[in-house]
């Protein structure tokens, strides 16, 4: 590897809104945006506004007949059309044939995704995987620029795992998941943070562009590990809740022997895991139906090299060059 | 009026959760005492369980096809059933004739009618009216036993409004609106505040049925007076969000001038009343579709009378004997 990463600029920006249709602060954004994008226009580049899922926001649902979210698989994109696919389905191979194809030459060089969660997650930056420099100098400047909001970065695929997500059509993808916020309500404070965070990111997206080089850093991450369901009885009924010590707790260390679910006969259960790991999207709405009451996540540091736009012409990028805490590429 | 109210034993309680399929506490308590109901049974007598909209419980929305909650009105009730009936007016005549038929001899003598909000309304009991002494005796005895939940009392109709609520088909009826928790989540400290509520409410019935008196009080009810929509744009969409200074703000003095809506450019709009008020339900994501910002309430003071069980046989109880704090019956 090199000790700079040398990419191209990023014209091609995409700011999307209601993948979930009740996750309010991004549709309220877009909507916004489509009206006046000017909050969206650089020096380089203007981003595009995207409401992503028009009919479940309209009806203020998560979704209208499936997740979205997780309609951009491969198996999904590439399957031919037939008359019975979900409303969804259909939205995602749309959405891939806009900013898309995913992993093509053509495809938008990045799309910013804008979620809400009910968890106590903060200002959360979601990356697909660990390996693409410029989605974690996006990272880093919005840790840098708003230390104050303690922006934490979520990898929501384990390594080898197919990506589904609407941001993986582009060639870079972050979802920002702020929280916490009630479905289907937009608070000022939550709608302030987001709109923040996108603008820093337009910003650096804008210097990258302009030709500033940004040092490399050593950043820490928090990868998905693991996921635990409700206690449930035999019908399937979940049987206690999460326990108060646990809730709201997103990104505090979970030691084995913590509580963890609460019944309602006072019975505490502990977490039996081995070793201490983070809980995240703890009590999120939207998981119930998943069977998650939380997400568990290992912290871990990863080497990311220096960024600069390349000058010269080169036959091509290369995004993916960052080292893991021993060096080696991952 | 007498110094003392006498009523009748109240034998025939009903607590119903699930009027609202996404409001978890109520969902939550109600599936649990159908298959455990022992937390339900008194001395005197033992309170019946009701999920009460088990279609919009199983899909974890708020109704099915319309607000069960608003379908208790003697239009809905008294007209002949048809094919097109939507399934909550269906659902609230089986209700009806279950636990009433409302205003009749043979209806129940009580229904606790279980909520969630997404607003900060703490412990919220709601009544439909100030007339029932037996419904204040409960409240002021909720306040009296649980000081630390700050329980407030809030009156839904406007005087000679007609009632359109699950509980108005018992003789008596208390709705427990506890916040803020989002649609869709059981919080474990909002589930003990609504299961204790619940359970020191039955222990009043209980002491009444067996002859304590209670003496009569003075006591604040927050009347409702007013609704306020969000500001809008000529296309219907929502143009400001609730204001920072007011979000979370229930019960707290409203004066004319202060901030109540601010729009993504910075833009303050004041509230242009023309007296103080207390701001309920501020950001209730439910509300939304209702044209509902916040509601205004009016703080009033009501003297409640005496209560005792009667032990003697009377041709009938008067459970409206509630004087305003001019001394008037009301």
């Amino acid at each position: 590897m090199s000790d700079t990463v040398l990419v191209k600029s990023l014209h091609r920006v995409a700011v999307v809104g209601g993948t979930h249709g009740n996750e309010m602060s991004g549709v309220f954004l877009v909507k916004h945006w489509l009206k006046d994008s000017s909050h969206l226009v650089r020096d380089t580049f203007s981003a595009v506004p995207l409401l992503s899922n028009p009919k479940a926001s309209e009806k203020g649902v998560r979704y209208y007949e499936k997740d979205l979210n997780r309609c951009f698989t491969l198996d999904i994109l590439s399957a031919p059309d037939s008359p019975d696919d979900p409303y969804e389905v259909l939205r995602a191979k749309e959405i891939n044939r806009m900013f898309g194809p995913r992993g093509s030459a053509n495809a938008y060089d990045m799309i910013l995704d804008l979620h809400n969660t009910t968890s106590n997650m903060g200002v959360c930056l979601i990356i697909s995987r660990v390996q693409n420099a410029v989605e974690l100098h996006v990272c880093h400047y919005i840790q840098t620029r708003l230390p104050y909001y303690i922006p934490r970065i979520y990898v929501y695929t384990k390594p080898g795992a197919d990506l589904y997500s609407v941001d993986s059509v582009a060639r870079c993808g972050i979802g920002f998941e702020l929280g916490p916020q009630p479905q289907g309500v937009v608070r000022a404070d939550i709608l302030q943070k987001m709109k923040t965070v996108v603008e820093v990111t337009l910003d650096f997206i804008d210097h990258l562009n302009k030709g500033i080089e940004f040092p490399g850093f050593e950043i820490d991450v928090y990868q998905c590990a693991d996921q635990v369901d409700f206690p449930r009885s035999p019908d399937g009924e979940i049987s206690a809740v999460v326990h108060p010590s646990l809730q709201d707790k997103d990104f505090s260390l979970l030691h084995p022997g913590d509580p963890i679910f609460l019944g309602l006969d006072g019975q505490i259960i502990p977490y039996s895991g081995k070793k201490p790991l983070y809980p995240v999207f703890i009590n999120e709405a939207a998981y119930h139906e998943k069977k998650i009451a939380f997400i568990l996540a290992e912290k871990i540091q990863v080497s990311v090299p220096a960024l600069k736009r390349q000058t010269h012409k080169i036959s091509g990028d290369n995004l993916f060059s960052v080292l893991d805490k021993e060096g080696k590429d991952i």
